[in-house]
C-alpha cells in the first residue's frame, strides 16, 4: 500500500512543535535517519541547544549532540512537514505557532490522541494537507532533552477529511511513511482516520481515565476483576459509539470495529509491562489533562449519534473534578 | 404517632455491639439518660473498662467515667435491646455475638446503612422483633473510648418486614423511641423502612462512594460543577431504582421518593460543614468498605426490578478495586 517518496527530490525538512516524549523521540529518529529537523523547545531550550537530545530506547540508545533548537517559532525556517506533538490542551497556541512554519506545500502532521481535533488545526491552515498520526508508544520525557522510550513505537497514519469520511491513502501519506521508515520508525497507513481514532479511544478512554482516577498502572487494573470488568464496560460504550458514529457519517461503508477488539485489547494489556499512561503522567506532573480531546469530543459525537455513554461521562466528570482540584492546589 | 413506653415497667437494658462512632455515641447517651447499657469492645476494652467513655459533642460534651465494659459477649447478660452498631462488613460475627444476649422478648435494633441487610440477622434470631435505625449523624471515634459527635444525630426507626413491605408503626418502635427521646436523642418513626433505606442511599451512594474515589470532602465535591453533576446523576439512578423496587414489592402503595428529593439533598449538602464520609474514614483508616450493603445489594435489587444503574455499578467497581488494593498493601 505504501509508495516511497520520490528519490530524486531533496530530503524533506521537518519542524517539531512539542519536543517531549513523542515529538522528541520521533524527531530524534528522523534526524538520526538523515533528515533536517528543527525542534521548538520551551523549558529545555538552553539545555538542548548546548547539549542536544539523548534517547534511551528499547530499540537502542542514541544521542544527538547537536540539534537545531529554537525557543521562538519566528526564528525557525518554513519546512516541508510540521509535526504537532503538543498536548491537545496546548492547541490554542497553534494559531501563533503554525503560520510561520508554512510554505505553500507544507504538510501538517498531527501526533495527538482524541477525536475531532483536526478541524481547529485545519481552520488555521485551510489550504494545507493535514495528516494525523496515532502513536502506539510508551515513551516519557525523563529530564531536559532526555527521552526514555520504553516500548512499542509504531505510528498509524491517516488523512484528515473534514466530514470525517475515509480519506484513503494519499501521496502525502506515502511520502511521510517513506521518511519514517527510513528513520526506522514503524508506520502503517489507515484509509479511515476517523475509525482509527475511535479504535485508539477504545483503549485510551478506559485506561488513561481509570489510571488517573484509581491511581493505578495498567497491570494493577488488569489484575483486578473489578477494574478489568469496568474497563471492558467502558470499552463497550466506546465501541458502540464508534460504530454508531461511523454509520452516521458514512452509512453503508464498513466502519464498524471488529467484534473481538475488546477481548484482544484486554489480553494484550494484561501482557504488557506495568505501564503508567500518558494521562497519569500528566496528572502526576501537574499538567492539565486532555479531557476535551479524549473524553468530551467522543461523548459529544456519541450523543449526536444517539448512543448513551454513562460510564464515559462519569469518568470525564471524575477527571474534570481531579483536574480542577489540581488547578486550585 | 409515638406512644411512650409503659412507665410502670422496669427500664429496658441495652447491649451495644460495636462501641464506635455510632454505638459509642448512642450507647453513652442512653446510659446518661438513666438506662443500663452494656458495651462490647475490642481494642478499646481495657481503656474503657478503666476510664469509661468520653463524648465531645455539638450537643454538649460529657463523660461516663464508669461503664459496663466487656471484651467477650459470653460475659454479658441477656438484655432487652441489642443494638448492632458494627460495620456491615462484620455481620458474619453476629452468628456468635447475638445469641448469648437474647431473652425471649429481646428487641434487636440494627443501626447500619445499606439495603437488604436485615434478612441475614433475622435468620439468626427468627423469633425476635427486628428494628432498623437509620442514623443521620456526623460522628467519629477519635481515640480509645473517645467519640467526637460533630453534627446532627437523629435516628429514623423502622420495623423490618421480611418481604420488604411497609412494617407500620409497632409497639416496639414506640418503646425504643421513648428510651431514645428520654436520652435526648432525636428519633422519628418510619412506616416504610425499605423506602427509608433507599432514601438514605440516595445520599450515601454518591457521597460515600465518590468521597473515596475522588479523595474528597462533601464540600470539595459540592463546589465542583463536575462532581455535583455526577452526584446528581448517581442520585437519579438511585431514585429510579428505589421507585421501581418499591413498585415491584408493593405495587399500588405509594412507595415513590419525592420528586424534589435530589435537589433538596444537594442544597443541604452544599450547606453542610466540610464532611469526611464514614466510608472515607473507613478507607483512610484501612478498614474494609461496606460495598456489599451500600452498593451490591441495591444494584442487585435494581437489576431485579429491571432498572439500569451503570453509574452505581461503575462506582462499586472502582471502590472494589481500591478496597482490594488496600488488602494487598
Amino acid at each position: 500500500m505504501v509508495t516511497p517518496g520520490s528519490s530524486t527530490a531533496a530530503p524533506r525538512s521537518y519542524a517539531i512543535l512539542g519536543t517531549g516524549a513523542l515529538g522528541g523521540y520521533y524527531g530524534a529518529c528522523l534526524q538520526r535517519g538523515g533528515l533536517t529537523v528543527h525542534f521548538l523547545l520551551r523549558s529545555d531550550y538552553h539545555h538542548v541547544r548546548d547539549r542536544g537530545l539523548t534517547v534511551k530506547s528499547v530499540a537502542g540508545d542514541f544521542s544527538l549532540p547537536q540539534v537545531h533548537a529554537y525557543s521562538r517559532v519566528e526564528e525557525m525556517p518554513p519546512v516541508d512537514v510540521v509535526v504537532i506533538a503538543l498536548k491537545t490542551t496546548q492547541n490554542h497556541c497553534l494559531q501563533t505557532l503554525l503560520p510561520p512554519l508554512l510554505k505553500p506545500d507544507t504538510i501538517i502532521l498531527l501526533l495527538q490522541n482524541g477525536l475531532d481535533i483536526e478541524a481547529e488545526v485545519a481552520a488555521i491552515a485551510p489550504q494545507h494537507v493535514l495528516l494525523s498520526g496515532l502513536c502506539f508508544i510508551c515513551s516519557n520525557k525523563v529530564g531536559p532533552g532526555a527521552i526514555h522510550h520504553l516500548d512499542y513505537g509504531s505510528v498509524l497514519l491517516g488523512a484528515y477529511h473534514r466530514d470525517n469520511l475515509p480519506g484513503g491513502i494519499t501521496a502525502e501519506m506515502d511520502a511521510i511513511a517513506a521518511d519514517f521508515k527510513a528513520a526506522d520508525i514503524a508506520i502503517d497507513l489507515a484509509e479511515d482516520l476517523y475509525l482509527a481514532r475511535w479504535r485508539k479511544l477504545v483503549w485510551n478512554i478506559p485506561f488513561n481515565g481509570l489510571s488517573v482516577v484509581l491511581n493505578a498502572t495498567t497491570t494493577e487494573m488488569m489484575e483486578s476483576d473489578a477494574a478489568r470488568s469496568l474497563a471492558a464496560a467502558l470499552m463497550a460504550e466506546v465501541v458502540q459509539a464508534a460504530n454508531a458514529c461511523g454509520d452516521r457519517v458514512a452509512s453503508g461503508e464498513n466502519r464498524h470495529l471488529p467484534p473481538d477488539l475488546i477481548e484482544n485489547m484486554l489480553e494484550h494489556t494484561a501482557q504488557m509491562k506495568p505501564y503508567r499512561t500518558s494521562m497519569k503522567i500528566d496528572h502526576d506532573e501537574g499538567r492539565p489533562l486532555e479531557i476535551k480531546a479524549i473524553f468530551d469530543n467522543p461523548i459529544k459525537a456519541a450523543q449526536q449519534a444517539g448512543v448513551a455513554v454513562p460510564r464515559i461521562e462519569m469518568l470525564a466528570q471524575q477527571l474534570r473534578f481531579l483536574d480542577q482540584r489540581r488547578k486550585l492546589a
